[in-house]
């Protein structure tokens, strides 16, 4: 095509992080960027939404490219919805999202603000990708991410992308040239076993963290899990119809 | 069996909220009951967890049955966590939450707290079911509701689910003699239209109030929402392994 593509850039660590940084740079090279995201770091806020707050949005400049820029008050499901129906002057071409400072593989796609500002998008009919690495550190290093968000941008921009379908990609935590290549994965059985490290404040009262352990119980090389540790990058191709349709006649045999 | 089911009880409109009163209502008489649920409303809060701040946790006494009760500062999926992990003497037979103050149809289910909850309990293994009747107001009549849930926890007790799989009812606003029964469906395809009420505070700064206009764009009679539309009750297989399996050969085929 001849006109650039306008594409939309987010994330959940807030406007600021380096990961969202790296992916503004490497958009801008590739089409015509919008960023709107978080003004402070929204991890783990899943797909919420603010139903009951103000939403403020601040044009913002960081004089590193040509992109338009505003932070936004709210979650990261609230940027795509104020992006796509405030800001922006036209639906976008694409929407990507990331690249978090952290894995979003297997079951934290649930949990994942990353995941949930791109599935967001796809529920708007915006072909949408969400990027992680796996480096929970603020000061990640995202260069070899580079390589792989654009090679997997370019495609979905040729190809476009199903209804429905939205892509997960994580990238692993090593130099580029250790990495296999890219392997299309189903998200891995796997989960967290919590531990809440119960303290108390100066006052005398409980409260509680939340950390935990993650447990892979997916033996299967197919999964996003088994790619990340094998050094692949894993795609995953990701839907937002929940139904367990397998089990919906064993449900009917139930004669409620 | 002899031995009453454990059954633990959540929410995501606070736990003094009428809908989940009514829930206990009901559990009471089926097992021992223990409810852990938020101390304020969390509607909109998807599959939120609390990385960033600390959890807290008391415990609440209402007079109304003899449930035991906690409140939580945290999300509806911070109550399950912590109900497993830290409050509960043993993993509950089944986890409920709801009953909802309006709709958790269709595409709904990705923003609901009351359905992270569920599947939070899910994704622990314990067989759960969340619960919503198709009315927003505080002051909802719940009482044509208790026999949809009975019906179905008890079926629930009785079969189980199998692992990976979660129930999400909707309950129509009409009188009982008017539902039709309960019919299993899968995930409409819906979304909602969102307009951003924009305005201005006294001191001259925009903000914005999220509302929208909820769509169905679906045509088929095995929907939730075609079941609700038509009188009847909603029961959906929910599952949370998001992987899109029917794309996976496509991307393949990308040669990434």
């Amino acid at each position: 095509m001849n006109k650039k593509p306008l594409i939309l850039v987010t994330n959940d660590d807030g406007i600021n992080a380096p990961g969202i940084r790296t992916l503004i740079y490497v958009m801008n090279a590739i089409g015509d960027v919008v960023v709107v995201a978080p003004d402070s770091p929204q991890s783990g806020m899943g797909h919420a939404i603010t139903l009951n707050a103000t939403l403020y949005s601040k044009d913002v400049q960081f004089n590193d490219g040509p992109q338009k820029e505003y932070s936004c008050s709210g979650t990261p499901a609230d940027c795509v919805k104020l992006a796509l129906r405030e800001l922006l002057d036209r639906t976008p071409d694409l929407c990507v999202s990331g690249i978090n400072h952290g894995s979003n593989s297997s079951i934290n796609v649930i949990y994942s603000g990353t995941m949930s500002a791109a599935i967001e998008a796809g529920i708007e009919g915006v072909p949408a990708i969400g990027f992680s690495l796996l480096d929970y550190s603020w000061d990640a290093n995202f260069q070899h991410c580079k390589t792989f968000v654009r090679t997997i941008t370019k495609k979905v921009l040729e190809h476009g992308l199903p209804k429905g379908v939205i892509l997960n990609v994580n990238i692993p935590n090593m130099p580029e040239k250790k990495i296999k290549g890219i392997k299309v994965c189903r998200q891995a059985k796997a989960n967290w076993i919590e531990k809440f490290d119960k303290r108390k404040t100066p006052q005398g009262r409980d409260y509680y963290w939340l950390t935990g352990e993650f447990v892979n119980l997916d033996g299967g090389e197919d999964t996003d899990e088994w790619a990340l540790e094998n050094g692949y990058v894993s795609l995953m191709p990701v839907q937002f119809d929940l139904t367990a349709h397998h089990f919906i006649k064993d449900l009917n045999s139930w004669n409620l």
